[in-house]
């Protein structure tokens, strides 16, 4: 029996929850890097892409298929020509028919639950607008169990705490785990007011360099031009959010650095042969997490247990 | 030894050969449904398509994975960049090359008879513009079998009668089995009177009042607004022409309501949970029709039978 | 152990390992025709094309499919949107945790070299720009072996000598095996001096007229349209480069015509259905000779030698 029938939001799943994932992401990490199973063998996994993100369906497609299963794409691009004012929930239950799990990514948010609520199939969300994008979060967290450590964790996040629809799931899911928060944003782009009311835990703004040399995960996201005004703004803002070797330094030696991909040049070049750049290793963490998440919804009760 | 060496329209098939085919799809049900198989591993399809039916791909890529078998895609966007004026001809011999199998969506009326005289494997015509699209005529003909009866069966074709390929094709083969056809359409999107000269058979032209009580299926499909000359007469056509609960209460309690999908407006969301709906079971038997066409068509001689 | 860790240029195979990887090909030939086989099981392939080309993609994509192994697609729409400014340094990074080896596809010249530095798992360039192709390379010679002679051929390369990555890379391998190469073009279209300049062998430009009955093989290229200033230079020009019946029939009974295909109008169809018309077979090449090379670079020692 699997302990979700979807995964909609990180905000679905306790601490329990997430602990055992994280865990079975473990177990799948020799699988990950090319050993040979057959878990899934026999199961066909969709991805439905209603806009690109093709770094989040290539893991998935080769999550799918290092287990044994096999994938179906509906790309972006066939997407809009799939349309012609078809409604979500029908383009779901005929999919439904042809695939036993999907993997929704959509522009509106609360499309994955709709989904959801119209599926005889598990749906994942992988990104529903301003929504969720719950296998991000789980990814971010299991690279930081795994380079860091998780409970009682300090972390900072920099960059865009505004719109980042990733810094918003993960601080949320790091209040779960005893973590002392720090936000480094510019003033135009920092985490709404509203948002930190709901929640319990230490969070603080601050300056990088006040917490530079106690923090044990330095997060950094991509500020976007299009967030600013003019160019110039833009260019002045996300010139003072980069970091360098420089203010690498001044870190603990076991402080590891964060970025969930793309990056522009929110980190310089020079960072990634240190021992603190992870963003890779965090890229690669993506499959192991959602071999877990498939092979959670998928198993038929005689697999890897 | 396979019946047909390609599968380009529903007239090359007899009754018997369409008798064959749905019996087969009866028994890859489970398989379609997820039961592992092997009876095409090793074996490639390619999925050409010149023009974009996300739905008809996804089916018969399901169901060649579904039979253990592997595809390769080219879309319609892609399809637009080979081009560079090398020809139909040309394409399917080098593609030949690649799988054992290939179907084919073209633009083009005749395209798919033209591409299985240039192959030097099996053809499945997934559409060719105004031309044929047999194995949507063979899940329409499996859903009349598997949820009402097939032989003697009284339709009722309702909609786009005059452009619509899926009706003409479904009518021609609804005549090899003994059935009544009821047409109903607005004035101005009839049957042609010069298709309707070669047919033999009930055929009759009705309002859906007359004949509402007495038909086994009524077959649903798109008014496209692109066939009216302005926005008001398609709004006015339309609207007189959408299937509610209302409606389907003077039904026969055996009725069956089948829409080739995707629909827009046609069929009131609240017909959806009656025991009439049958649209969305109509898609599933879509993939165990394709099963049944790929397995004739590419078996080895030692395989279910 | 794999003799090489990329396939990047054809400069830098010896004679040997050439020779070595058509030995492979021959015989990887009846899987490509549709064998079973399990060598390259549990492999992931990501083909990265960053440009369309739908019959390399396609051809990769059965090869890695034939051996058992799987493969992801990264298609040249969807490349468009991932880019966001990301160098192809960090995208080589991260799909290299993807998959087990990466076919790239990219316009400029040097990216696959470049784009070997930064990965941690096999590149093999499918085409950069105005640099190499080595798989194309290699199949063109397996062609000749298979076809003709290799050793010592009699060779005449017609069309556009100047601008075809194609004839390019074919001509300095060719060096390799004793060939005479007769260089057949339009002024404006001839191999550049510089290009000459590095070669040693027999190579000499020549009319067809002069040679057609002593040469073993035709090497046919697209003259393109894009390279005439006006429309009525290209089509004086690109018409007295065509190949018909009547040239053909000067020619030894053994004299091979090929072509990299798309052809326009170079070859009259009418020349398909002689003896001589070997480009159909030459695109089935690409298969077994991709095989040869994926199989080299993912093999994990207990495979089919």
């Amino acid at each position: 029996m699997s302990r979700f029938r979807h995964l909609i939001s990180i905000d679905d799943l306790t601490k329990d929850d997430i602990l055992y994932l994280l865990k079975q992401a473990e177990r799948f990490e020799d699988i990950a890097m090319g050993k040979r199973c057959k878990y899934l063998e026999g199961k066909i996994l969709a991805n439905l892409f209603f806009e690109p993100s093709t770094r989040t369906r290539m893991s998935f497609e080769t999550a799918m298929k290092r287990l044994g299963g096999d994938v179906i794409n509906m790309t972006a691009h066939e997407a809009s020509s799939v349309a012609k004012g078809e409604t979500l929930a029908d383009t779901i239950r005929v999919v439904s028919n042809y695939a036993d799990a999907i993997v929704l990514r959509h522009p509106l948010e609360g499309s994955a639950r709709f989904a959801s609520e119209n599926s005889t199939v598990p749906i994942i969300n992988a990104g529903d607008g301003a929504g969720q994008h719950p296998t991000q979060t789980l990814l971010d967290l299991y690279t930081i169990m795994k380079e860091s450590t998780l409970e009682g964790c300090k972390i900072a996040l920099m960059g865009d705490l505004k719109y980042s629809r990733t810094v918003h799931s993960l601080i949320k899911a790091l209040t779960l785990f005893n973590t002392t928060i720090y936000l480094i944003s510019p003033p135009m782009l920092k985490l709404p007011a509203e948002f930190l009311e709901g929640l319990n835990g230490r969070i603080e703004e601050v300056e990088l360099e006040d917490v530079i040399s106690e923090i044990d995960v330095l997060y950094v996201t991509r500020i976007q031009k299009e967030r600013f005004p003019d160019e110039e703004e833009y260019k002045k803002v996300s010139g003072s959010y980069v970091i360098n070797r420089n203010i690498i330094s001044r870190a603990k030696e076991s402080m590891i650095v964060m970025h969930p991909l793309p990056r522009i040049n929110e980190i310089d070049v020079d960072v990634d042969s240190t021992e603190h750049a992870k963003y890779f290793k965090q890229a690669f963490y993506g499959v192991p997490i959602r071999m877990a998440i498939l092979y959670e919804l998928l198993k038929d009760g005689d697999g890897c247990e």
